[in-house]
């Protein structure tokens, strides 16, 4: 997705978001802001994907802050909070005719713990609360019969993962792919490095996502979503040769949407109206979009 | 009030909508975007005041769209809607115990009309679509009482006024602060230059205030609220010998918060968290404040 002009705002909110995250130190606070804005007035360009232009914005900002990983609280209390609702999950999924789309909704669900942007949770605890009134509104955007067609005759599914919290239900959604067709080989991808509060392998390796996947790989490098001028030979290699690529959350959206890699499947919650019109969705539903050419 | 951090995106935001009501020329739009984010880089600062930012934000912006007043129509649009509400409006006076007070309400409620930013309309119409609804919301804050015993006893009251559209509702106040005290001498001060959709010398002009009060002068300069550093000889005696200053919306108390002039009062919408935690007063709610020491 090319940059729009809403998403300026938007970006430098979760600047002020993750600034204040990481310090309380006015000054380091500012100079973070500043910066941000600097770099925008250098690189803002309604030609280049915003991925790209947020990548270097958040870059220049962690540097500042001389912050690894300004979300790593925030990142630790939304897994604990997406693991009790498990149990919740796991009971819809049991009495569910469709298993495999009940974990697509929860997983879908499990998107909305987003940090320091609008239409998006302000605190991993506001989950709890809405769980089961976003749940009953099912999918605003409703691609699963295709989804579920291309799943069945896929040998290789590649699901690129996006925050933490999510990341919980989404080993149970790569237990239920794997049920759904044992054959297929699946690929689970995350960021090779902190960025917002987006997974990292530290939090594949601690939900032992060994038992439900068959590969674990990395973005490898520091990016809001893919950097494709970047991307590691191995991780190349397996996008070309999956036969479906699975896509969760906007900032994936933004990266591959860029792209022609197909057939792609975006599951995701719509929070932000530069995405939802992108994608000629609704604003604010739960969304299953597949591209297939 | 000294610039919050969420002044920054907010402030962005306005920019943004001002660029797309100049021109549909996306290159200009870029133009004005990047020279914002560079001002901002430079000048922001958490120990200056908001106000004086944004005007430094808003004169490079309109530079750079070569615009003297990208919010012409909008203001032409504002002050029509509003007209269309006087008979109402004259209606609730009439049958009201204490004019004054109703007028005072509706004139808040006219500070709605402001555009660009969250918490207030984003077109003139919407004013007479909610009208009712927010007249019977009446005061979340209430220093009417005080105001009152000030405006029985001042001899000379200066009056600055904010937004076109609500500069309407501003005549009928003027009209009954002057009937409320005969003796007053009003004076009522507009912005010197177009500012987003500031009523400026031609509004005043159109509306015949002469009618109603006994001076019309201007800040006399491009600025958001009021410039102190080049405030007109005239309208610095003005504020001077004022027994009561009423300042209309948000930018005036941006700008007056900086300063002791005293007694003052402040008639606006808290259209947003940094000026409603400011003046310590609830979000979205109509208020009159009084600062007497």
């Amino acid at each position: 997705m090319k940059i729009q002009t809403e998403c300026v705002p938007c970006l430098l909110k979760r600047i002020i978001f993750e600034a204040k995250l990481s310090t309380d130190d006015k000054t380091l606070q500012t100079n973070a802001i500043r910066t941000a804005c600097k770099m925008l007035s250098e690189i803002y360009d309604p030609n280049e994907c915003s991925a790209v232009i947020a990548t270097k914005v958040h870059k220049m900002v962690y540097d500042t802050l001389n912050d690894e990983d300004p979300y790593a609280e925030l990142k630790i209390d939304s897994n604990l909070i997406a693991k009790s609702l498990l149990p919740k999950m796991e009971a819809l999924i049991k009495k569910s005719d469709d298993p495999l789309k009940t974990i697509m909704i929860c997983s879908i669900i499990g998107n909305m713990m987003d940090f320091g942007i609008e239409g998006a949770s302000t605190d991993p605890k506001m989950l709890k609360d809405i769980f089961e009134k976003i749940y009953s509104d099912g999918l605003g955007y409703d691609d699963y019969p295709k989804l579920k067609k291309l799943l069945k005759k896929a040998k290789r599914v590649i699901l690129f993962t996006d925050n933490c919290g999510e990341i919980v239900f989404d080993k149970v959604l790569c237990r239920e792919l794997k049920k759904f067709n044992p054959n297929s080989f699946i690929t689970i991808v995350v960021r090779g490095k902190p960025i917002i509060s987006d997974a990292t392998l530290k939090d594949v390796q601690e939900l032992n996502f060994k038992e439900v996947v068959d590969e674990i790989l990395t973005t490898g490098c520091f990016a809001i979503g893919v950097d494709f001028n970047s991307l590691p030979p191995k991780l190349e290699r397996a996008i070309k040769r999956a036969d479906l690529i699975i896509c969760k959350g906007m900032a994936n959206y933004e990266a591959f949407s860029e792209t022609k890699y197909r057939p792609i499947a975006y599951l995701l919650r719509t929070k932000c109206s530069a995405i939802a019109n992108s994608m000629e969705i609704s604003l604010d539903v739960n969304a299953i979009k597949v591209y297939n050419n």
